[in-house]
């Protein structure tokens, strides 16, 4: 169902990061629901959370262990998001973090849990913590594509790319998996990412270089509007490749990484609940990026335009009220363009008198839809990716907890 | 398919307010959809619009016209909204205006044109003006029921309210009708809405009356979010009744025309598209009333709230992420408490020991649902009506040009 997304499965191994996913029996049965990420020691690990004010407990925990040493395992489980649960939720992540401490030879502080699906139930500890032994026993570095589908909940299709470059004469790998398909919205929703490299990278830099990508990537997807308690995106450099990341060649790094985030962020939105189209909402001659940013989440997210675009009706009188509703001071509406893929629809605010509806037709019926917005106010840009909404959007969400 | 929600048959004619409904052929076959509403000479009338800055032509007149003179009459068309129609589109509301002056005896600018449906088709100005000599010849003071289906869209069932009051010892009539289903949001949505009452009443009051009855009642509904750009309420006073409204006496008909108000507006969302539950978002405690509707409002338009409410299913994590990405500076959860109905879900921020799932279910189950959250910051509260997100509203949006 996801729109243009296969599972891709040349997936590298990262030297230094090994991974075991196995199913605990948290919530789902026949397929793995827990993923342990080993990294080296040595590495150095960057991370973002949600901005959600009801994080999740080991949103929590994560957030407060990755300040205070070098993470050497990330624990992830699905089907329990370990949300809304208070102090005994906090006391579940911590203990899990104190069981993998334990079993894995380092500090619970080095332990980062991260957890995804259904809020307000206690996470099972005893089921994790059971699993932990064989886990470990189990970990290898070649275990990406299984770790992929382990993180899943309502997701069709497991989410993952790696990417080669050199640096300095060395090869360096990047290998990223995500989850995440509805409660998406900027600012990490039900969305986990682990992205792990081989290239050395000095931790400040490597959060530097992190929030940099995550504002042209992940920050620019929305299913929903829903930003999750959970959202966690974790980037680890083992450094394994001998290629040392610095201010010099920070640019073909961050490059990369972007390419993996953006291709993940992208898939997120593909294969959003119920998508069947991939929608593109490019806000262009904005005052500034928010302004941008807020014009193209004011249309990505309007249902009526989601609507339209689901049954490929040319409705752009739905993308008009969208840009009118935006709350941009002083919008003077007979500057703004709007287009839909090639077709122009709105001319300085006036209905284009070349627009005809058999091409509005021909734009809506493809499965990825550009709508173009020129405010024509400025010199600012922003691209915002979403899907449309179908009955199976509603479907999946009336009957699946998240 | 409204929820708990009947066309009101007792309708109370207001004495110098006639009215005329017609089918004009704009769009529809087999109903009336035209409606033409005179007042008589020496009424006040006060009216607010939309705040979408791609506004429809006949709201650029309206609210033009609406400062210049008191108004004659409100010509009202549904099927097409006249909006995103350029130059053309307020050429068109203009000809409407004319035509009408010339067939009524008034001159232009004592004519408020209103359009409803279809936004950025022309409006066909030659079947609307070929109708109003019917129209004229059919008014008559009796006849508000035939207004409130002749102005409907997506409309399952018509909505329309009439109250009596006492005021000096003399009797004082209010009738109001709306319509509205969709694209609804504060500031008005695609809502069109006319009150009239046989009170006198000095513009600038009833101006005023207006604004502070609109932010009860129209400002607190909203279905998805689309604030529409066709929007208008209108409340006209003919002064018939003889009953005088001031300073002093202000507060008893404030409070007639809010009811009347409060009911349009509670029977758009109970007929909001798709719904099948009325749902209440009370929040209190809040540090001043716009946090409270910003909190309001964000667990309003939530689709996974919506959805959930839907489904009937007391997935309550999805109110508590929605509260917590109500961007609300320094929020603290631990001050947060939730209600679903009678059942305390969340006390101070942690999951209430005496929930039960089957106290959730059971509320959940009811089809008037009460969400209450009370911040713990302040004194301040604010309610938001809305409806639940079900198959029907996607396959009303995706089948029907609003």
């Amino acid at each position: 169902m996801a729109v243009n997304l296969q599972f891709n499965q040349h997936l590298l191994p990262i030297a230094g990061a090994r991974l075991a996913t196995l199913n605990a029996g948290i919530r789902y049965k026949g397929r793995d629901d827990l993923l342990l990420l080993e990294l080296a020691e040595g590495s150095s690990c960057a991370a973002v959370f949600t901005r959600n004010a009801f994080c999740a407990a080991p949103v929590i925990v994560s957030r407060d262990n990755i300040t205070k040493d070098n993470p050497r395992y990330l624990l992830v489980n699905a089907g329990n998001a370990n949300a809304g649960t208070g102090e005994p939720g906090l006391a579940a992540a911590k203990a899990c973090c104190v069981a993998l401490a334990q079993a894995g030879a380092c500090t619970p502080e080095q332990v980062l849990p991260f957890s995804t699906g259904v809020i307000g139930q206690q996470l099972p500890v005893e089921k994790v913590v059971a699993a932990l032994p064989n886990a470990i026993a189990n970990l290898q570095e070649d275990n990406w594509l299984a770790a992929a589908k382990a993180i899943m909940t309502t997701d069709t299709i497991g989410k993952a790319m790696s990417k080669q470059i050199e640096i300095g004469g060395k090869l360096v790998t990047i290998t990223g998996i995500a989850k995440g398909a509805g409660m998406i919205h900027p600012n990490m929703a039900t969305m986990l990412s682990y992205v792990a490299t081989d290239a050395q990278v000095d931790k400040a830099l490597l959060q530097s270089i992190l929030g940099e990508v995550v504002e042209e990537t992940y920050n620019c997807i929305t299913i929903d509007g829903d930003t999750s308690t959970n959202d966690s995106l974790v980037l680890a450099a083992t450094g394994k490749s001998g290629a040392v990341i610095s201010a010099a060649n920070r640019a073909t790094f961050q490059q990369a990484v972007q390419d993996v985030c953006m291709y993940l962020a992208q898939a997120i939105v593909r294969d959003g609940e119920g998508a069947t189209k991939f929608i593109s909402v490019i806000v262009e001659g904005a005052k500034d990026r928010a302004e941008a940013r807020v014009v193209g989440n004011t249309v990505a997210l309007s249902p009526l335009v989601k609507t339209a675009m689901f049954a490929s009706d040319p409705n752009w009188g739905r993308i008009l009220a969208a840009v009118g509703r935006s709350q941009i001071e002083a919008l003077d509406v007979n500057a703004v363009t709007i287009w839909l893929g090639e077709t122009l629809l709105i001319e300085k605010g006036q209905p284009a008198p070349s627009y005809r509806e058999e091409l509005g037709q021909v734009e809506m019926k493809r499965d990825e839809i550009n709508v173009r917005i020129h405010m024509g106010r400025g010199t600012a840009s922003a691209t915002t990716w979403t899907c449309d909404f179908s009955y199976d959007y509603v479907k999946i969400n009336a009957e699946y907890r998240s």
